[in-house]
């Protein structure tokens, strides 16, 4: 008689148990469902890479360090690209985003930035921006840029002189700077 | 005199370090760069989510346990959307993925299996399917289901009723069983 082990499938998505359920019972295995979702997107996913990045950076450069994670979220596309921007950026790019969108153009810049030193206990600053993304790209800059509108602006941060005076970015380091510097200052 | 401090800006990134730089300047902050790429998406990061998913798996249910990790890479879409399929098609979905792509419609699907028990050394198995992505949705199934279309076939996964035999997840389930059982029989 063939041997029948049992085993457990740990997945958040019942059509892939069922699936793998029905492949593996030719083998002589038997699952159990176990409902499991370790890494979910979650809206700070942002915020624990620049803290984890922060810690990295300082393990390599051993000097008091700043790094930035950034996402664009995009309302009718449920938030994407959102974490995972500079992929998206990298592969379907400014026009691939743009021809994604069919009706509200809203969107939102986060910026978080993390500071590390040698007390390997980083802190993390968020600057965000509202805006739309344009119906084409327009004007220079780099990234996202040319699709970004700021809110009470009619062009995107490409085609503006100050957009490191009120972009996400601006924000972020803004808040940082103040805390650093007042850090400093008190000694501590 | 105004406090002058100096930091170090870790990131791939010199646009992003030639903004960060400019902002700080006027909190007298002083930036150098470091060149870092922590996090880079690596043509493993399937394996690499699938082992560590299995590892927090083991550790909550205690039993020996599989998990799978998968991955939808359309090739003129450089790869998208890749290791961040389960997001892309929460966001997107299907037609979006459709609405991007312009020309070559090449596709591959990767689905990685990996097992841990209490020995705690989670071990992976891959499984591909080549194919190409269809120009609208077509019939059931679940997620990607409708769009992907195997090699050799001129149906969608949806559309097929044989999908559990020649899918990317029948192929890892394939060369994950194989060695299960043989590890099983020979008691190890």
């Amino acid at each position: 008689m063939r041997q029948s082990f049992e085993l457990v499938f740990a997945s958040s998505n019942k059509n892939k148990y069922k699936e793998a359920g029905q492949i593996l019972r030719q083998f002589g295995i038997r699952l159990k469902f176990y409902n499991f979702s370790p890494t979910e997107i979650q809206s700070d996913l942002i915020h624990k890479i620049a803290i984890k990045k922060a810690l990295d950076a300082y393990a390599r450069c051993k000097k008091p360090v700043i790094v930035e994670d950034v996402g664009l979220f995009v309302k009718s596309l449920g938030g994407f690209p959102g974490p995972y921007s500079s992929y998206v950026y990298k592969t379907i790019g400014n026009r691939g985003v743009i021809s994604l969108i069919k009706r509200n153009r809203s969107a939102q810049f986060l910026s978080v930035i993390a500071y590390c030193d040698h007390k390997k206990r980083p802190v993390a600053f968020e600057g965000i921006t509202n805006g739309s993304i344009s119906t084409k790209p327009k004007g220079g800059g780099w990234g996202y840029d040319p699709i970004f509108i700021p809110k009470g602006r009619n062009k995107t941060y490409g085609q503006i002189s100050d957009k490191n005076q009120i972009s996400h970015r601006y924000r972020a380091l803004e808040n940082f700077a103040r805390w650093y510097c007042r850090r400093q200052s008190s000694g501590r």
